[in-house]
């Protein structure tokens, strides 16, 4: 039985997806390569629900981390003001990455497994004039989802100038998301979460208002992530013409066609993945309360394609994680400032979760009770 | 018969590099993973020729772009001088990287196939005093190498205090580099070139001095290329305990482990390993000369992986590219300024020209010649 990665990304990639990765060298240039990017950035954004052709996808080489530099460089000033809705590790994260480009960066965090409250955010719009938003759509360091589609309409509504931004690194793929329709400016995330393919890349759509806000700045203060550079590249691509900037990761945007390919063009709809995605996350989520086990997020609050469990009394991740590795599943520890030796992170996103033929979902759920029950935890 | 991408890199890779490029799925802290990545952290010092423990090297998801940000932010103060030495098209976009940083940037430069001389970089460098000097080691526009060693000499004895940069993106693992003798203090590549695995990382190699000024600066003006955040996660991962910054581009290090691996312990040094690409180069210059075409690098002057070549009178790169391409061969069109329509650009690089099973060369000159001669030249 082989071995599965069952951590909230990298996901376990279907064999397809991994096979495009040793695809024989193309030229970057090369018409068939065109054809490959070209039809990435069309299917991006079927991905996110857009169809405003004046939105604008991204795919540039670099870790998903480099998403929050994109925004950080090309989506504020210096003298802007920004708020973070912060549930967790990764929210706060990018707010200290986006305090590298600006000086005024404002928090609202939440105790572990809950988020700030409408109230809160709508609060802090009107006290401050904010030139753009943060929202952690999946934090993977509590497991927590937020509801993007009502604060973007409460954005919306008390500061309309304000850019809304949607880290979606661990939710595109599982948790709705329609870009147009629910007024998002930038979402950002990475292909080894739910989308399904090796980590490597930086994916991301923006917004006519994103676009306009790119092209107004004077001067970008970084280059590599430089969307000015980029904006031609992708346009070029997309039209089916090479273009030049940075030589592409060709063998991982032939995987990342695969992935798009099987979540768009199997016959199952988008948001048909996500009720499957959803029918596993509450699965698992009830098997683990039966368990006597308590989930981090708040009922209401669980991402649906990772759970965060803290650990029974008496058990600890050092005794845990390896009787679990033992049994050929890798889970992932826990990130969340305070509690992060107190619980453990369960993916399951993307074919591990949804593909019909795997089990890997099934042989978590016991390799984590046999340990539990190892470690001398009743359940 | 399967085509062949003969462009300076992108180049064609070895099936077992490509085969590590589809490993299955593995944690990026796992130990298996941990392991991995230490070994290449710790090969690249070899290829480097570096012995010295407080040299660091560094791998970074990106594009090999991403390598002159790295130096632009790293290692230059707003405030710093900087003097880039340029070849070409790659020399004159380091420079327009590294102004993004420093508010003066001065270049040298040549004509197509010329490299400005040791008298002049001489003169230029007792004029003001440069905190930083680049040097393209292999301009991958003109195909012209120059001399790094020769000119590190220089800058040690006039300029003492001045960091020596070399973008070795198409010169690592073809060009002679030894990184401590020369005392080089950074010299950035990609994996696509000369090293052979798939592009989608940005490879570096840090002096002791570099990595000193990285650490005396106060603030690092990016984030995801800020060495000192990936500085403590590189030196986790070679004494082999995972890190966390940002997720690396798992399988692109498996492929790069594998072709360090053959380049490093299959039983052939890298002196001769330098030595097989001078004599692959030197055939391939030869053959191109003896049909009576121009070389743009002047004698003395041509890169050992790639060639520049001049079409001849009434050929045209849209006549003659689509002709090679008909005959299996991927070749790349010209991209240095004035004379980019008139030249073609021909890769011999890695597997395609120092593996003795493989026949890449010999058939890339054919398909030259008889595209040449389908063009009406005669030769």
């Amino acid at each position: 039985m082989t071995d599965i990665t069952m951590i909230p990304g990298p996901i376990e990639f279907d064999p397809e997806v991994l096979s495009a990765m040793s695809h024989q060298s193309v030229a970057h240039n090369s018409p068939q390569f065109v054809e490959v990017f070209g039809s990435v950035l069309t299917d991006l954004r079927a991905l996110f629900k857009s169809t405003d052709p004046k939105a604008q996808p991204f795919v540039i080489a670099g870790g998903g981390t480099l998403g929050w530099e994109i925004v950080g460089a090309n989506l504020l000033k210096r003298d802007d003001k920004a708020l973070v809705i912060s549930t967790g590790f990764f929210s706060d994260a990018f707010a200290d990455c986006l305090k590298v480009f600006c000086d005024h960066v404002d928090v609202i965090s939440a105790p572990a497994g809950e988020a700030p409250s409408l109230g809160e955010i709508e609060t802090a719009l009107k006290k401050e004039k904010y030139n753009l938003i943060t929202l952690t759509h999946v934090d993977t360091s509590s497991g927590v989802v937020i509801d993007i589609k009502a604060i973007s309409e409460l954005v919306h509504k008390v500061s309309p100038d304000t850019l809304v931004v949607v880290d979606g690194v661990c939710s595109v793929g599982v948790e709705p998301i329609s870009f147009d329709d629910w007024g998002l400016d930038f979402v950002l995330t990475a292909p080894q979460k739910a989308i399904g393919a090796p980590a490597g890349l930086s994916i991301s759509m923006a917004s006519p208002r994103a676009v306009a806000k790119v092209e107004s700045l004077e001067k970008i203060p970084v280059y590599f992530g430089n969307l000015k550079k980029w904006l031609p590249i992708m346009q070029a691509y997309e039209a089916r013409k090479p273009a030049y900037f940075s030589t592409p990761a060709v063998q991982n945007v032939y995987a990342l066609q695969v992935a798009l390919k099987q979540i768009l063009h199997n016959g199952i709809s988008l948001d048909q993945r996500f009720e499957n995605h959803k029918q596993v996350s509450d699965k698992i989520k009830k098997q683990i309360n039966d368990w006597g086990l308590e989930i981090i997020a708040k009922p209401g609050l669980g991402a649906h394609g990772l759970t965060c469990i803290y650990l029974p009394e008496g058990v600890t991740l050092p005794d845990f994680l390896p009787k679990v590795a033992a049994k050929g599943v890798t889970l992932a520890g826990g990130l969340f400032k305070g509690i992060n030796t107190k619980y453990f992170r369960f993916g399951h996103m993307g074919v591990s979760a949804v593909d019909p033929k795997r089990d890997d979902v099934d042989r978590t759920l016991k390799a984590i009770h046999d340990s539990l029950v190892e470690a001398g935890y009743k359940c």
